[in-house]
């Protein structure tokens, strides 16, 4: 481990620049397990679907909490970019927070355990992924060289050492794994049971499927290309809102030179979504995603796009110009997108300093 | 895991198909720990230095033995482009081999057991590394889909699921870890403790440092692309003769369409090597490596380059153009570049349907 203090970053665990998001339609009982680890962060909550419904946060908690009615009167207009009835309306919370780093996790993810039985602290090990470097121009055998008891391999250049920042976190699932319907479907009974004790960074140039159960990020370096997209009630497609957001910022992130880590930690994921739903939900998407990930493969985004919210705005162009073709659905995304940053700077104007720019 | 019975790759350890290629100045008792695992294949040593010592090779073992006399009556004027007193002589063993899958091993490294006890058998892991695909264009969070127990996740295009031929399995090791020089004498007690249960492939456009300790490979896919370089006695250079040849294996991989993996199997690495002295073979490469890898990176090889020979072929002559400016002795491995693919191809004559070739 290359100079870090990972247990300094471990016993502060940052609580005044944290803020987690959650996206929920029902009870947040699920807290209630959670307590030891994130009692002393404040929570975004997310209400989704019927405004009118009370959405019980278990006591003690610090917390806001936003229904569609709250979005509608503090975005006006541009409230139509986040989506209804269907979890990427988490990205709403990301935009109000104020703080650094976001984490964001679904309510039927629990503590999981690592082999030794300890529970694992997931803010703990999302904020050591994010304060230390990411190394995204050549791959570590050893996996992440910031962790304790490792480092680079042989072979490895010295002027790569040092890494970049680290704008996102991906951790992962036990038990259910985060399969699309068709593949739920033939293994009904497939359980991740494999706890792989390793945090990479996902090389440049590089694509991965993100997915929102389980994410933290910077929201100051990355937060603009977090957009969850235009999913659920209205909209012909659904289960992509973390997919768009994931193949958006990591090529964002590529172009400006943060790097992207995915591995540890591991949330408890209790409960397959209905894979007849599911399908119907995703048809379209498994359809397109081949359509979508080229585009976001092959794209290139220009020199004076050198923030995140000007790489999204440019993205939106490109989404309008390749993707329309594909379905008209598009347009209308590359419409939400541009509304997406014109609210996201109304509520974070740029303060010097702030505005985060590549190296 | 998508269709491959990895049980019965298992079962068959396919030891019609597989030679072992040991390099070694000493005697060979670490194969007697070995035994149960290797004793059913054939092996090929490579006696390094002085041809007069008697290497003992443990009874019941099946084995050819060539040392400097051999090598030097073989390939005749063309027996400089195999290192003398380093590792990397083992690349001959690769030559002469008719096998289609290479296992290599040094002599300082013996059975690892995984986090249950079990000993690992390497060679099973690296046939189901190397029998199964690999899937260099897209990122699977879940790691190696081809495994049991796992899968691609939601998010992953329907037509990048078959995957790539995969020609190079890197295995990693437990206790000593693959340090270069500076980092051992900084280090000196860290030991690789930490058992990563995953196989993954290094995606397209992506560079590794490969080790030579633990390592299998394709050799109809990628062998004559496995040459270990011009290191040790009379060069300037040694201790880069793996890292050689797995950058130049890496881009004719990528360019050929074929698939690197890296994780499992581990064995231990008992013995780490004299940072002094590693230092003095290796202080050229540190520098070196600081343009080797970036030649690597960008250069693209031509598309009438269809076969791992000819991609080597035309990656000689690139060495020759670009790395000749870092240092005359590059013109000197170029020149052996070209004698070892020579060499091969006198060796392993093209037959019909054998000389593999991109997709």
């Amino acid at each position: 481990m290359a100079g870090y203090n990972l247990e300094a970053i471990e016993a502060a665990p940052l609580k005044e620049d944290v803020d987690i998001v959650i996206p929920t339609i029902r009870s947040l009982n699920f807290l209630e397990q959670w307590r030891p680890f994130l009692k002393h962060y404040h929570l975004i909550i997310v209400q989704d679907g019927d405004p009118s419904i009370n959405i019980g946060v278990p006591e003690g908690y610090d917390y806001e909490l936003y229904n569609r009615n709250d979005i509608n009167r503090i975005l006006g207009p541009r409230a139509n970019c986040i989506s209804y009835k269907d979890g990427g309306c988490r990205c709403f919370g990301f935009m109000v927070s104020k703080k650094k780093y976001i984490y964001t996790i679904d309510d039927d993810c629990f503590v999981a355990n690592d082999p030794s039985g300890k529970e694992i602290n997931v803010i703990a090990q999302h904020i050591k992924n994010l304060e230390t470097p990411s190394t995204p121009h050549y791959f570590n055998t050893l996996y992440d060289p910031f962790r304790d008891g490792t480092d680079f391999v042989r072979g490895y250049p010295f002027s790569l050492r040092e890494g970049v920042k680290t704008a996102i976190s991906h951790g992962l699932w036990l038990n259910i794994p985060d399969y699309d319907a068709p593949t739920q479907l033939v293994k009904p009974r497939e359980r991740n049971i494999r706890y792989v004790d390793a945090v990479m960074t996902i090389p440049k140039g590089v694509l991965y499927p993100m997915c929102g159960m389980n994410l933290a990020f910077n929201r100051e370096l990355i937060g603009p290309a977090m957009y969850f997209g235009l999913m659920g009630e209205g909209q012909p497609i659904s289960r992509y809102d973390d997919m768009w957001a994931g193949w958006a910022a990591k090529v964002v992130c590529d172009h400006l030179g943060f790097g992207v880590k995915t591995g540890l930690p591991y949330v408890w994921h209790s409960k397959a979504s209905n894979p007849f739903v599911n399908l119907k939900k995703e048809h379209k998407g498994l359809h397109w995603q081949e359509d979508m990930v080229p585009f976001f493969q092959n794209l290139r985004l220009s020199k004076e796009s050198d923030t995140a919210a000007k790489c999204y705005m440019e993205l939106s162009n490109m989404t309008k110009e390749k993707l329309t073709e594909v379905d008209p659905y598009f347009e209308k995304l590359a419409d939400a997108m541009v509304a997406w940053i014109e609210a996201w700077e109304e509520l974070n104007p740029p303060v010097d300093g702030k505005d985060v720019k590549a190296r």
